[in-house]
């Protein structure tokens, strides 16, 4: 039932600049979810500038960092959701879980990944989801950034199998990928 | 005579998943020629399991870590050879050179890249090349990485170039570049 | 007035090659713009080499770290003009504001990277631009690296918006992003 779009680009490429325009071209309520935590205060008040500036073009913004498919379940139907971006939510999970002493492995995220996936299915709407490449680079010689960058990856796999649409954005330009 | 596949992408991408549903749309007879050292016992477990995996779909899988052009000459004609991948052969021809203190250049590995698109040719049947993209994040500082990295990029070049189909998966998704 | 065309791809994807094709099939007065400061004696070497072998085929190279644009507002109208590369001139332009104690900002490199387009547009003729994807990998640890990273990520998006084509060259194969 529900629409999935993934955009997927490296770093300052533009990918949330295109998500967003695809967001507001594609509805009235828009829903911005933002898994990032506020990590220092030079970041904490970027957030905070971001997020007025979105609420000038016509967004609501809810923060949640460990469990986005619970907000996009109790969002009202038909709304727009943006959700930047998913490496933020693997790096979240993957921190909760070293400090647990916890394993988070490449199974339980595919297990994530297929929950979000099918509470966007259950709701009405557009679910756009922010992503990055992360793995066109050297092997990290540090194992946990090695261990989220397999993490991201099959996350991304995941989703972007699913999708209905795929886009790589590069320079600023989005590329289809599929849809 | 021969045909030559180039699939390119991230890190678990999606990209072997890919190039093994190709190769099982190809042909009959399915040869998996793994490049791949067995670093330790969970590495070895892992390629284990990936292997009588495979075996249950068909393919018989061979492991040559220097000289995959060998394997390729000496395997029945018409079979589809899936090469996994040209970045660990690169990795594993880098590592005995340095043992030896000898230098591998990017010459060389042209003349490698040519002699494999060569043994291609010759020989009746597909051959599908997985490789890396490894050269899209920041110059590593190590200087061995960043030789590693050139290297990569030359041999991709090369086969790329030569190459009927050139794909690029992202977010297991595949985009064909060529063919 | 003036065509702009941005070619980007990773560390040894074949992106020079392909720029420099595509210039010698476009204009007849061909100029190289290189930002590359010669770092070591075999960095100069090279240099000196590509410098020769690119005369024999009707190129004159002009060298500036700095300000491409200067060279670009000065050239004859009509040359095709190929700039390698935009992630060196950011390099130089962080080296020399690090080196003076200043902050290169992401909002003072969009301001370059708009001068230099405006240029580019004043001035009839081609200039392609070579650039390098760098943000596909993992957040380096280095906070210079960091910085370095998301500035060239946004000078790749003002001129990839603004270019009249984009290529993403990958294993030695052209993509056309736009155009």
């Amino acid at each position: 039932m529900g629409h999935v779009i993934l955009i997927t680009g490296g770093c300052r490429s533009g990918k949330s600049a295109f998500a967003q325009q695809l967001a507001e071209e594609t509805g009235d309520q828009l829903l911005f979810l933002a898994t990032s935590p506020p990590l220092d205060r030079e970041m904490q008040e970027r957030i905070r500038l971001h997020r007025e500036e979105r609420a000038h073009r016509g967004w609501q913004t809810v923060e949640e960092q460990q469990c986005p498919a619970r907000i996009i379940r109790e969002s009202p139907p038909g709304a727009t959701i943006l959700l930047d971006c998913l490496t933020l939510w693997i790096n979240n999970m993957l921190y909760l879980a070293e400090k647990e002493g916890k394993l988070l492995d490449e199974k339980t995220v595919r297990g994530k990944a297929e929950e979000l996936l099918l509470t966007c299915r259950e709701r009405p709407g557009t679910v756009i989801m922010v992503t990055n490449e992360v793995g066109l680079g050297i092997v990290p010689e540090n194992r946990l950034a090695r261990r989220y960058r397999d993490l991201v990856g099959r996350c991304n796999q995941c989703i972007g199998r699913e999708a209905d649409e795929v886009y790589l954005v590069s320079c600023g330009v989005p590329l289809k990928l599929k849809g």
